[in-house]
């Protein structure tokens, strides 16, 4: 096998050099502004669909990428999985940090309490918790849809970043976070329709992180 | 909001009878040996592809399951978002564990000595420790080709599920590995041509693991 096979900084810039090739052959311009997300999501799920799926409010990119730039940001993920796919050396330079309450058992006993899911209970947990921390959602829309009611409510998130998967209120939720976040200038990045997952929200978040960090460039991550 | 909407049971089941539908609709026959695994892919995924990319290796279901419902089975992933997507409940109930070298720092230190990628000396570090484990391999193909190497040298997998996802390497990593499952009769679960990932690795694990526990209705996993 050839040495650029094996090196993973080489096969991650190979990719990403097929894939942006195959995105103008297939006629799928994205703005430059979210290339990098986009990119980085087609990387991780090989379907080109993310080029029309994933819509972005206003300056989102920019927004985010400013609130992960200041130490002290949180990512709070739906799953242990997302979270899991965080980069840990991005969030290191940046001083920032990723959680995950899914598994406390705190959240199991308020979810049965209250008939919510505990990816409901989760959301209420991380906005008492914190002012105004990142929301990476990829697998409940019932997660979005309590963010939702939180926002309503008054409470500004720093940053959504909706996609989650499914065939069950998954696209209805997705839209009105949408027009929520337009309505109020809340940076979004969403997968609309049913497509999504954890492996997505990981994705969007390191493309954000890596242009926060200024390590897009995959030999500066520091496993080459 | 309807109660079937906030219970994660009733979403799932909801969920299940909406793709089952909608791949008779597609014509998309699945063999029904097959259809717990197809049917949590594309649950994970939304992507209905996969009931036309996953193949199977002959008994390759009944093969898994046999060796998940002996106590001591070992799954391993190449990443720890796999792993974190692998049901505790059902490990549990059946006494198997899931485990990722990935981030041990002798991982990373015998990469850089041999030239190899981490996912590589993670194959390496199992297949040493494990005389059968099976190993779940969703991200990197240079995983799928070490233990191509491994299996042409005697190591005997107890399964193999390789949905790696990329454009470098990975459609022909999974054609080696298919056709030298086939002629081992090593069961193997594979994802052709580009598609997969880390989530798709948990799915396909989930579904053996629920089949084997008998946990196949949400409300048995216990967190309805």
């Amino acid at each position: 096998m050839e040495q650029e096979h094996t090196r993973p900084a080489d096969i991650e810039r190979n990719s990403m050099n097929i894939l942006t090739a195959e995105m103008e052959q297939r006629g799928l311009a994205v703005p430059e502004e979210y290339a990098p997300v986009v990119k980085r999501v087609i990387h991780a799920t090989a379907d080109f669909d993310y080029a029309e799926n994933l819509v972005f409010t206003d300056h989102a990119v920019e927004m985010a990428v400013r609130y992960f730039q200041k130490p002290g940001s949180v990512i709070l993920t739906d799953t242990n999985m997302a979270r899991a796919g965080i980069s840990r050396p991005a969030l290191e330079k940046l001083q920032g940090q990723v959680d995950c309450f899914m598994a406390l058992p705190e959240i199991a006993e308020k979810a049965r309490a209250e008939g919510i899911t505990r990816a409901a209970a989760s959301v209420d947990y991380g906005t008492a918790l914190y002012e105004d921390a990142a929301f990476a959602v990829g697998n409940a829309p019932t997660a979005l849809l309590r963010l939702a009611e939180h926002i309503q409510n008054g409470y500004r998130p720093a940053l959504v970043i909706g996609v989650p998967v499914g065939f069950v209120n998954v696209v209805e939720a997705k839209e009105q976070m949408l027009s929520l976040c337009r309505s109020l200038n809340i940076p979004a990045v969403l997968a609309m329709g049913r497509k999504g997952g954890s492996n997505v929200a990981a994705a969007v978040c390191n493309a954000l992180l890596y242009t926060a960090a200024e390590m897009l460039d995959p030999a500066d991550r520091g496993w080459n």
